[in-house]
């Protein structure tokens, strides 16, 4: 019998794989007697891993088969932020820090929802005349706050989601309790409505044609298609919801990326929104605090369940009792973030990124593959020929002969299966470097 | 018909009310037309608001009531540190901070769980020889991780809890569904075994003669009455539970705090602990960390499922897919406690608390009341005559004749009624002020 489970951990990012070594038991234990309680049947439906660990256990396992190999992996991964933080972003932070040092300046608990200031100044900064500051509640990040809002819909809601989508929609809806077993041949979990987005139909869902849904994720620009919802689809999302009577959850992460005209930031842009549309967005991407954690969720005043509640009655409900606030000094940078000297830091950091995406669409354009996504988004999508197999196949050539790390399209759902997505978020000479290795192994 | 719901905002802590504007909204809604989805059927079960912004209602509605009291309102109210982070530990904050605007020092996503030298650090200085890295989750923060704990357990548990006890065991397991409606004569939720903790019983459950459940949680030292459980009351737990198959959920907040010798720091203390226990910790009391946001969770290898299947593992899920780590910044500040110097700040910091709970102590048998708690804990539990009325009469009568917030036993749950809880986070000269009020107006 084993006394201890020496569990692998897979560190993502840029970390290195440490295996911890099995404990010994302080009094060694005769039985690994079970406690008398039932596991969460939902978690035993849920098949693998959460993605982006499982890319890193897979990029760990070649490195440790090809040791070699360590200084020469570049990733077009994760969509993690490789930029250092900006001079006048960063003064918002170090300050934050520096004043919880001193009398005056020391903050303990805040409210749950986020300081007044903050709130205050992205209803103004981003959602001017839209919405109101007691309408955003700011949080550590969009992932997190999926998960309360998923908390506060509860077991009995059905919901849809792109297909593919970003993994944290469907996963948490199966903790919750909303879905039944994953079909094995489908690959998709039963009682959720997936959304084919394909090339075919622009990487934009029909709703139209699909079974109802009480709760409809949206992210645009798309993570991972990299496709922009114009402002015709959207207005046509928001009217098929109040139709319908679904709720909107538009991930609007990625906003800061688009610089088209005619693409809305904010879905709240779009007429009737603020009856059926609730916004999560986050300060990740905009200012590189994928570390940092800070994130908000904008919920109207107008948004009413079935029975009249206001859904933001409820999401405060979770806020203030699972939830303690984003944290003070974070917060502080996030108030430098939307002033003017913060606002155009970003812009040029999102120019970075973005010249990142034109190099990856370009190069691989010119290996001769159909390339989407890469103009108001920082991941492009790139679509496999047959004979490169599976996506997951195609993700391991690729790291087997370039040391390029992808995310197979499949890994966001059995639509993304003959996809790959390109992250835009490495170092500009990584990129180059990349391509140019992707350009002589692929062509 | 109402066009927006103005709903009044209430900032915990120090910082001021202010009531938001109604929204106008973009287009003015011809109709309030709810969407079609059901509210979660859990959150109506929930009564009231979350205790400790109620006591901040009440609080400003005083001071609208009184504004000539602004400045003399002192709060023995919410748990809320109020002296500056110590040199040492700040260091370790600003540090955090500054290093994101380098190259080198940049760091985006960081794995879910914590930075690994974090893990290591608080394996080694805190639960040496007892607890391996792994076991480690950094958070950010106790009430967090306890929703991230139900989110795993899942909606078919049974819950025990102390009464009175901190509200978020409660209000989460109510939220998740594992319970039923209020009894309105009790003031219980059907479906959660409710332990008495009172004078009586030294304010230790006697877990022995309840009812079985899935998950028993215990606070030592507790919130709200401050006593700490000694090693015999631990280890007779530890029994019970493994005879009985429930997961302990120990909540080990305020360990700092325990000076007494044979009053264990940590569940694993005791032997068999690693078999039934999951520990919940944070920096909030240890370094002021209240507002910065840092916490984490243990949960050994041993512990089980009822199907064999390790609860580290669904917590691991839970952790990676729902949460994105504790701010990077913030983790540095953590390794900072936990070297030599921080942890030579954290005991003057404590010292200063504890000096203040002694104080508070003294104070209220000089009046003649009960008291409970102080010595180690910050809290001070204080037996309220019967001419006081009920708990939040106390409160009340307390408030408008000292300026002093107090909280009332009751807000804790039914078993609270009869007492009011002090904080000894106050500053050393509010609370010396505040003493000499209450001695004036109790007397």
């Amino acid at each position: 019998m084993k006394l201890s489970l020496a569990l692998s951990f897979v560190v993502t990012g840029a970390s290195a794989f440490v295996p911890q070594q099995p404990l010994t038991p302080r009094s060694p234990a005769t039985s690994l007697a079970a406690v008398g309680v039932e596991r969460n049947p939902n978690f035993a439906k849920l098949i693998g891993g959460y993605l982006f660990p499982e890319i890193g256990r897979r990029r760990t396992q070649y490195l440790e088969e090809n040791p070699e190999m360590k200084d020469r992996v570049i990733s077009l991964g994760i969509g993690d932020t490789t930029q250092p933080i900006p001079e006048y972003i960063l003064s918002g932070l170090v300050g934050g820090a520096s004043k919880l040092g001193t009398k005056e300046g020391y903050s303990g608990y805040g409210n749950e929802a986020g300081m007044l200031d903050l709130r205050e100044k992205i209803a103004d900064k981003l959602y001017k005349g839209i919405i109101a500051a007691e309408e955003v509640f700011v949080s550590d990040g969009a992932k997190c706050d999926i998960m309360r809002l998923q908390q506060m819909f509860g077991a009995k809601v059905i919901s849809a989601v792109q297909d593919p989508s970003y993994p944290v929609y469907v996963d948490t809806s199966v903790m919750m309790g909303q879905t039944g077993e994953i079909d094995s041949e489908t690959n998709q979990y039963k009682n959720i409505v997936y959304m084919p987005c394909t090339s075919e139909n622009g990487f934009f869902p029909d709703y139209a044609s699909m079974p109802r849904a009480d709760i409809v994720y949206l992210c645009s620009p798309n993570n991972p298609t990299g496709a922009a919802a114009t402002k015709e689809q959207l207005v046509e999302m928001v009217k098929l919801c109040k139709e319908r009577g679904s709720i909107l959850v538009f991930d609007a992460a990625y906003a800061p990326f688009i610089r088209s005209k005619d693409v809305p930031k904010s879905i709240f842009e779009i007429e009737g929104a603020r009856d059926v549309a609730i916004e999560v967005n986050s300060f990740s991407k905009y200012a590189g605090f994928t570390g940092v954690r800070l994130g908000w969720t904008v919920i109207p005043n107008n948004l009413k369940f079935a029975d009249g509640t206001p859904v933001r009655n409820d999401f405060n409900r979770v806020m203030s009792t699972a939830f303690n606030g984003a944290s003070n000094i974070v917060q502080a940078g996030g108030l430098a973030c939307l002033d003017d000297d913060g606002l155009k830091e970003i812009d040029t950091l999102i120019d970075y990124y973005l010249g990142n995406a034109k190099i990856l669409r370009e190069t691989m354009e010119s290996i001769g593959y159909d390339v989407y996504g890469g103009i108001d988004a920082p991941y492009v999508f790139v679509k496999l020929p047959e004979s490169m197999g599976g996506s997951w196949d195609a993700f391991q050539t690729i790291l087997e002969k370039t040391q390029v790390v992808t995310i197979p399209g499949a890994g966001f759902g059995p639509g993304g299966e003959g996809y790959l997505r390109l992250s835009a978020f490495a170092p500009r000479d990584s990129v180059i470097e990349a391509c140019e290795r992707l350009k002589k192994a692929l062509v």
